[in-house]
C-alpha cells in the first residue's frame, strides 16, 4: 500500500503548444478566463518538453518547488491557485466516495521539481507546458481523474491546451465560474501526419513585456482587441477547425499567418503600444510570403507568439527546401553545425530562381538555429523510477 | 491684357501635411472618397513646401511636366484627372457668365515645373504638397476660384488637406460623386503659436510598399480596418477637433499616438501583412514613452505615415530637452553639425535622471537627421516673375 511507503512520487512530462488562433486577454484575471476561443498545435515532446516529479509525504513541512534546479518560491499567487484546486478536486472526489478513499492525507505537504529540456534563454513559451505539466503530475498523485483544464488555466491560461496532443480548442465557455471554459481535443496527433514546425529561434536584443501585463493593457486600451475577440475570432475558429479536419494546408497556413498578424496587430493598436516582432522577424515573414509567391501556393505559414521567435508550419516534403532557404537568408554565425536541432533534414541546394526570387540581404547570425519538429502527444506518465527529479528526501537529485 | 502675352505663367508654393487621424483606404479608387474622414496639421513652408509653376501658352503643343528637374509623362492617369477637373471648372465658370470670359483659351496646352525643398530621399510623403501645389498653380491660371478639394484629391488624397494651413479635416462624404469629400480649416496656424515639429528621418533600408497599393490591400483583407473606418474614426474625429480648440497638448498627443499605432495595426493586419515601421521607429516609439513617463505628462507626442520616419508633436519649451534626447538615444554620425536642420534649437545638456529613465543603448546613425518646423499657412501664390521655374519659352530654367 502507497500508504505504508514515506514517500510517493510520480513523474510526468508536457509538451509545448503554439496557437493558431491566439489567445489574448482575459475576461476574468482571476479565474484565467479568455474573451475569446483558441487553439493550437502540440509539438513533440521529443524536442520540446517539461518533466515534472510531485511528491508527497507525511515528513515534509512544506510545500517547496524547484524549477530548473533552483528552489522558486512556492507561495507565487499562480501556483497556489493550482495546488488550491487540485487539493479541491480530491476531496471532492473522495467526499462522493465513488472509489476507495485516498491513501495519502490530502494535508500531507508536496515537493515539486520541474525541468525543460530546452534553454529559458530560447524565449520559447514555457509556461504552458509547465503548468500543464503541473497539474498532470498533482492529478497523479492525488488521484484526480477529472477534468484537469481549470487547475492548469489557473497557473497560465494557454497551458490547458497543452493537456492534450494534436490539435487543441480551449473553448472561451460563458459561465461566470469559468466552468466551461475548457480545452478539448480537436483532432490526435496522428490525423495529420505529413505536418511539420521549425522553430525559428531568433536572437532578442531585450526582454519584452510579459504576456500577462501586455494582454490586460491590451484588454483596457485597445478597441481593435475587443472587435476581434467578439466578432472576428468565432468564424476563424469554424474555418480552422474545418482547415484542420480535412487536412487543408493551404488554408490552414493562411489563417494560421493571418491570425498572427492580427494578434501583433492588435498588440500594436495596444497603448502604450508593444511591439513583439523584431526586424528579423518581419524578414521572416517576408521570407515565408516569397517563398510562397515563388511556388504560387502556401506551402510555409508563420505565426509568432509574445516574442520575436517564428513557428513555422509546413509540410514534410517542403521541410529540406525551406530550412535551405533559411540558412541563405540567415546564414549561421559560428555554430554552422548545431544550428539545426531535433528532426534530421535532408542537406537540399537552393535553385538559382528561387534564391533570386526571395531578394534578400542575408543577414548572419539573426537567427540563432532551428529546431525541427511534428505535431505530438499530450502528457505521459514516466513509470521508470529512475527518471524521478526528487530523491528518496524529497529533495532534487544531483544533475547527472 | 493678358491675352496679349505669348505666355501666361504663375508660380505658387503649399506645404506637407501630416495626419494625426489617419487615412488608409478608399471607398473609390477613381474618384478618391475615403472610408474615413482624417485630420492633419500643415507644416511650415520654411522648412518644406512644394513650388509649382504652370504656364499656359497658344504656342504649347502639348502638356507637359517637369519634377525637380526632370520631365515626367504627362499622361499618368491621377495628373490627368487633375488637368481634366481643373479645365471643367474653369470651363463651368465660363459658362455660367457670371464674370468676364476667360481671356485665354481653354484649350492651350499646359506645362508645369515643380520642385521640392526637400530631398525626395528623405522619404517624406510629397505627393500631397505636389498636387496640392499643382491644383493651386492651375487653378490662378485658369482663373478658377471655387473648391479645389476635388482636384487635389484626384492627385492623391490627403493632397486635398493641403489647400489649408493650420489644423484641417478632411470630411469623407456620403455623396457617390464624392462632391461632399473635402478639406476643411479646423483652426488657422495662428491658433496655436506653441506647437513645434519635428521630423526625425530615419535611414531606411529597403524602399516599400506604396501607399496606394497598400492601403487597397488593406481595405480588400483587413477586418480590423473596416471596424476602425466605421467605429472608431467618427469619434476620434470629434475628439481631435476638441483638442485642437482647447489646444489640450495631453488629449491630443495621445490621440495622434493612438492613431498612428492603430493605423500600422491594421497594416499589420493587411494580408500579406504590411510593416512600415523599422526598428529605430519602435525604438523612437520606446523614447517618447519613456521620455513622457519620466515628466508624468505627454509632453510629446510620434506619428508615422507609410514609412519609418518618425513626426514629433510637442510644445515650444519642451523642445531642447527632446532634441538633446534624441541626440543621446540616436547619436549622429558623421554630420554632426547638420544634423539639427531647420528652426533653430537651443542645445541643453540632458540631466542624469532623464538619461537613466530613457534606458537605451545609443545606436549611432540611425536617425540621418531632424528637421525642426512649426504649423504652418497654406498654399501662396510667389509674385516675383524671378521665382517662376519656367522660362520665357515654357521650358524649365537651368537650376542657378
Amino acid at each position: 500500500m502507497a500508504s505504508e511507503k514515506p514517500l510517493v512520487a510520480v513523474t510526468c512530462t508536457a509538451p509545448v503548444n503554439i496557437a493558431v488562433i491566439k489567445y489574448w486577454g482575459k475576461r476574468d484575471e482571476d479565474l484565467v478566463l479568455p474573451i475569446n476561443s483558441s487553439l493550437s498545435v502540440t509539438l513533440h515532446q521529443d524536442q520540446l518538453k517539461t518533466t515534472t516529479t510531485a511528491a508527497i509525504s507525511k515528513d515534509f513541512t512544506e510545500d517547496r518547488i524547484w524549477l530548473n534546479g533552483r528552489e522558486e518560491d512556492v507561495g507565487q499567487p499562480r501556483l497556489q491557485a493550482c495546488l488550491r484546486e487540485i487539493r479541491r478536486l480530491a476531496r471532492k472526489r473522495r467526499s462522493t466516495g465513488d472509489e476507495d478513499p485516498l491513501p495519502l492525507s490530502l494535508t500531507y505537504k508536496v515537493h515539486i521539481a520541474s525541468v525543460n529540456n530546452f534553454p529559458t534563454a530560447a524565449g520559447l513559451a514555457s509556461s504552458a507546458a509547465g503548468y500543464a505539466c503541473l497539474a498532470y503530475t498533482l492529478a497523479q498523485v492525488y488521484g484526480v481523474d477529472s477534468d484537469l483544464s481549470e487547475v492548469a488555466r489557473r497557473g497560465s491560461g494557454s497551458a490547458c491546451r497543452s493537456l492534450y496532443g494534436g490539435f487543441v480548442e480551449w473553448q472561451m465557455g460563458e459561465r461566470v465560474d469559468g466552468k466551461d471554459s475548457i480545452a478539448r481535443q480537436v483532432a490526435p496527433e496522428s490525423h495529420w501526419p505529413e505536418l511539420r514546425v521549425l522553430i525559428l529561434v531568433v536572437s532578442a536584443e531585450k526582454k519584452l513585456m510579459g504576456s500577462t501585463a501586455g494582454m490586460q493593457t491590451s484588454v483596457e486600451t485597445s478597441p481593435l482587441l475587443r472587435f476581434r475577440a467578439e466578432s472576428v475570432v468565432p468564424a476563424r475558429m469554424a474555418e480552422m477547425t474545418r482547415c484542420i479536419q480535412e487536412r487543408d494546408f493551404q488554408g490552414f497556413g493562411q489563417l494560421t499567418m493571418k491570425d498572427s498578424n492580427q494578434f501583433h496587430a492588435t498588440c500594436l493598436d495596444t497603448f502604450p503600444p508593444i511591439s513583439y516582432l523584431s526586424d528579423t522577424s518581419r524578414r521572416i515573414v517576408h521570407l515565408v510570403h516569397r517563398f510562397n509567391t515563388h511556388h504560387r501556393q502556401t506551402k510555409v505559414a508563420y505565426t509568432f507568439d509574445a516574442g520575436p521567435n517564428a513557428v513555422v508550419f509546413t509540410l514534410e516534403d517542403t521541410v529540406p527546401e525551406f530550412v535551405a532557404a533559411v540558412q541563405h537568408c540567415f546564414p549561421p554565425e559560428s555554430n554552422g553545425d548545431k544550428f539545426l536541432k531535433g528532426l534530421p533534414v535532408r542537406p537540399t541546394p537552393l535553385s538559382d530562381e528561387l534564391k533570386a526570387a526571395l531578394d534578400v540581404d542575408p543577414i548572419p547570425g539573426s537567427i540563432k538555429y532551428i529546431i525541427a519538429t511534428q505535431v505530438g502527444p499530450g502528457p505521459q506518465i514516466l513509470d521508470d523510477p529512475h527518471a524521478h527529479l526528487l530523491g528518496p528526501d524529497g529533495l532534487p537529485k544531483p544533475a547527472a
